[in-house]
């Protein structure tokens, strides 16, 4: 079965990548990984979602510029929930964000940064009403992210999924002129990576899938 | 490139199956199809999510009866949208989700039934109030369960995401016995099928997709 061990050894090699040259893609490789995306499944086939794929310096500088200012309040509210730990500890953590923090300031060398937007309208969300937040709107949107990815993979790309910028809806609409009333779900910048792909750091199976019930 | 063609076919072909056979899946494969999900990305790499792999026949019999009742009055709400079309159409329209029906009222005969469970308070959701449904918090847990529907189709079986359970939590938790606080978000009857894979019926490329700004 070798295309099924190909294609585990993708999934299995599909990480976040933070580090991205800025050699640039062809049209034809950035279709191809965004015809992916359009294959994903979605409620009723809808497909409530688009694609915007920025390629233009200005505009990312733009996007930058936002994603900076939440990224910073991200490091912070981590570096907040470590109260009064030592002075190393919290420098060591502040460290392990350096990477996203680059990969946030120097967002305008990422050859393409994908903005991922949708209509809530068209979202039939089963879990609202809850007492907490629904994310079953996520089930028609986010299948087309993770191809989005996996294709990103398989064409020797690399991205990650960020999703901090999505609070800065309305301005992201003035730069993206998307429409009154859709929403941003996903911005993954896209590029060859300086480092590797591959492997992963996850949880064992045995702590993810139980038989049945909950046994966990 | 024979990896990317075969993963591209793999995409194009991974459609909602509906129709199911009652072949049993053994664990081995099942696993494979399990370990696919574990692969995909998260929101700090936390893994906010578990999996719930139903093979009791007492236990689907529960779960069918909970869908039964979401599914007929989300087959209702479709009918009363149609407004005062002619009986024909109506009638035409109501046989289309003859499948479906079929599929929630012989959920028990289905191999697998996996129930996809995460924990809310570990999702980081940006965009929680911006006078919508957020659909955020799904950025941590859709990816797995789009690579558990991939891993399917590459082991021969098949599945469709269904999230109308998802309102049933409280009872859904007697059943599955997963914590206070924790939510589902999704449900895939999985098994090999009786009809055949792909092809896709999907939007084109480029009404999904724009470069630098909306274009549609």
């Amino acid at each position: 079965m070798a295309i099924t061990d190909d294609f585990y050894s993708l999934l299995s090699t599909t990480r976040s990548i933070r580090r991205i040259r800025d050699t640039p893609i062809d049209q034809e490789t950035l279709e191809r990984v965004c015809q992916a995306s359009v294959w994903a499944p979605s409620g009723g086939n809808r497909q409530p979602w688009r694609l915007i794929a920025v390629r233009d310096r200005a505009i990312k500088e733009k996007l930058s510029a936002l994603y900076v200012d939440e990224w910073a309040k991200y490091v912070d509210y981590n570096i907040a929930k470590l109260g009064d730990q030592p002075a190393e500890v919290i420098q060591k953590v502040r460290a392990q964000f350096g990477t996203g923090t680059a990969l946030a300031e120097n967002l305008a060398d990422i050859p393409v940064v994908a903005l991922f937007v949708h209509d809530p309208s068209a979202l039939y969300v089963t879990d609202a009403g809850l007492g907490r937040h629904p994310v079953v709107g996520g089930a028609s949107l986010y299948p087309a992210v993770q191809n989005f990815l996996l294709a990103a993979r398989a064409e020797g790309l690399g991205g990650v999924l960020t999703t901090l910028i999505c609070s800065r809806e309305s301005e992201l609409r003035d730069i993206l002129k998307f429409p009154d009333g859709w929403g941003v779900h996903a911005m993954i910048p896209l590029g060859y990576p300086k480092g590797n792909h591959g492997p992963l750091q996850r949880a064992p199976l045995n702590t993810m899938m139980s038989i049945d019930t909950w046994s966990f």
